[in-house]
């Protein structure tokens, strides 16, 4: 099947957000949990979490500022902090809940049953459920002027885990943690390892590790 | 577990890239194809693949300009297009071994044994093996100052499917296409959906669809 751009234009607008959001193949599943300056929380799912670069440790999120993410990021400007926090299994559908468009003086948190937490290092509320989570203080909003959304740019400064899912290389195992992945919009995965590889090199085969 | 900004600056240079490349989810587990003006191939896995919008159909790949990346960043820079190419079980193995730093007249379709493809829409070659598959042209590249990375930014010109993966509604059931995710910088996982879930809603509990 071939699909070519005069078959994208004339597809209806929530069909084409749901073609392409899959095409972009397994995203990150993740809730960025944030506060403003009088302590009303938000808590928001989020599929766009990209990691930048390990030293220093930067990773961002995409938002768009006219959707239900501006919750989001006004926190985010208020208080330079979010939090990222992994999805598993046991509160998966609470979190895809957190995308409905709730009001500003209602935080997701208690509307879908998830629960705050604080660390000293960070404002931003962590949630408990979550197996694998970090804060990160804003460095930097990338505008990408083709369609107006916004790349913010986090440095992590504190990572929480609820088990010890590091391994001797430093590879953490969040399908131990039991983290999962999100298709398109809406599609929610477990994940079942085939192998760890080597490092790649031309002159040896590679090893399953 | 707790790790604050002491741990993570002791740690030893590729455990610490390790550790935040896992920390940052599951990953979207793509080739990239491209070609220079004197049609010599190259072929590389990437994990930053990121859906920018719908309208127009955008997308990112995240190149470090100083690594093996250099090749297929040249490429696009010389030829404006490229291809991003779902893998599934059948070739992962040979998808990771692009990785390895093959020289520049060496093309990473025969090394590690890919079929080159190509369509009247796109020079960048495409690979036959892979069930789901597009051409970009590239449109803008961001620079992102704080590691001089670079958020190469395609449009979405052509897909291609191997199978009828796109149901009803637009979703692409790329779990049924046998697309692969990724973690860390070498954890290959097939995926298990549990569930899709309904539009979220404040006044009414969520479906499975």
């Amino acid at each position: 099947m071939q699909f070519t751009e005069n078959d994208f234009l004339s597809m209806e607008q929530r069909y084409r957000a749901s073609f392409f959001n899959s095409l972009g193949g397994f995203k990150s599943l993740v809730l960025i949990g944030t506060t403003n300056t009088q302590k009303q929380t938000n808590l928001a799912v989020f599929n766009s979490l990209m990691h930048l670069g390990a030293n220093p440790p930067l990773c961002s999120i995409l938002v768009r500022p006219a959707s239900v993410e501006r919750h989001t990021y006004e926190n985010i400007l208020a208080t330079n902090c979010f939090t990222v926090n992994h999805v598993n299994e046991s509160f998966y559908k609470q979190a895809h809940q957190t995308s409905a468009r709730y009001l500003r003086h209602q935080s997701e948190f208690k509307e879908v049953g998830l629960t705050e937490e604080y660390s000293t290092l960070s404002i931003a509320p962590y949630v408990t459920e979550s197996p694998i989570k970090f804060a990160c203080e804003l460095v930097q909003v990338v505008e990408i002027e083709l369609n107006k959304t916004l790349l913010v740019i986090g440095k992590i400064k504190e990572v929480i885990m609820q088990g010890d899912y590091v391994l001797e290389d430093g590879f953490v195992d969040i399908e131990k943690a039991g983290s999962m992945t999100v298709s398109g919009l809406d599609s929610y995965h477990k994940t079942n390892r085939l192998a760890r590889l080597s490092y790649a090199k031309t002159d040896s085969p590679l090893k399953e590790i």
